[in-house]
């Protein structure tokens, strides 16, 4: 059976992982008979935002904590990953990649890239195996990989960015994939688009589905 | 469009809601197009637990708030429901029933359910229209529906405690539905058996098919 990884940013769109996303992408890997283990990075995260208002909370929590609640407590320290182990590796979107993961929400292009996140990515790209990402994930990517093919959809100033860190980005429809087959990286827009649940559902499996074309290929 | 209210009850598997069951449920209505809104008791948790560790936190987080990290802040207080608008309720699982909508995990068959809860299942049957609940939900609903026929699954003690409040539990394995005609209540076991997020999400789909089979009938 194969087994891959989900990276989690926390456990909400404005502060962490995107829930949809997440859980949209563990049911589709389920679906497809694939298992499935949840990292996240033992840091705070840069913010705790109140889902019901926008606002900002006087409140710090820790990212591998708050992902364990999408996890059903089943993650691991992103410092435990191998790309020995897992044949791919998917990171579901949320503000929780833009600031938690990198800082891309707040320095755009000039962004860094957690250091064992960045690990991740190159150590699967020598292993030649895959990674999908969802939403605003693609934008952290472009910045560990040069000149990724890769989609966020269609907004323009994420666009912007990721076209200053030397990606190459193609616009995307709803549940559209852009598969990078250099680096063997599958990327989709989700809810950077104005979607239904449903259809970031659809996304994710496509994605799942793009994961498992990319292993056929290997063969 | 037909239009369900999901009712939330926190952020995670051990204090709130189950979080792939409630996002089941959302993907689930939108595959058949139908709208949801989401709502949750504007009340503090019970508690807050520690996801990773399984131990609770010096921490106090409000039941609302948090269920908004779920519905991506389009979430509205349970006092501004009415069942002349919903078509259909729908209670995903997840400890936060049980501890936050009433208080069935520390007082078993002689809890209490929170008024503003038992009013929207009582409106519910009252205007003929459909419940759903997965996993620990129906055993709240056998509290405030006397006789129900109902299932949580095959865990012995919560159907011990089911019967105390004379429930009719039928046991059940992963994905089946049990439909109570009177009450146009239909459960599903969900995460009260040890099963996949595959299945999870299929026994969320069967509950809003089974809807919408109530709805047919009715015509």
């Amino acid at each position: 059976m194969k087994k891959v990884a989900v990276i989690l940013s926390g456990c909400g769109v404005y502060d962490g992982t995107e829930i949809h996303e997440a859980t949209s992408t563990l049911i589709a890997l389920s679906m497809r008979g694939i298992s499935y283990q949840c990292f996240a990075p033992n840091i705070m995260q840069h913010h705790v935002v109140n889902h019901l208002t926008g606002e900002e909370m006087e409140e710090q929590r820790n990212v591998l904590v708050e992902s364990a609640r999408i996890a059903r407590g089943d993650i691991k320290e992103i410092g435990d990953f191998s790309a020995e182990i897992y044949d791919a590796v998917i990171f579901p979107g949320g503000f929780g990649v833009a600031k938690n993961l990198c800082d891309l929400a707040f320095k755009g292009a000039e962004c860094e890239v957690n250091e064992d996140i960045r690990k991740v990515i190159l150590w699967m790209v020598k292993e030649e195996k895959p990674i999908g990402a969802l939403c605003i994930s693609p934008a952290m990517i472009a910045k560990v990989l040069p000149h990724a093919d890769l989609t966020i959809g269609q907004d323009q100033d994420t666009i912007d960015v990721i076209e200053a860190m030397e990606g190459v980005h193609h616009k995307t429809k709803s549940c559209e994939v852009i598969v990078d087959e250099k680096y063997k990286l599958a990327t989709t827009p989700c809810y950077m688009l104005d979607v239904s649940i449903a259809e970031v559902f659809q996304g994710a499996l496509n994605i799942v589905d793009e994961i498992i074309q990319l292993w056929e290929e290997k063969k």
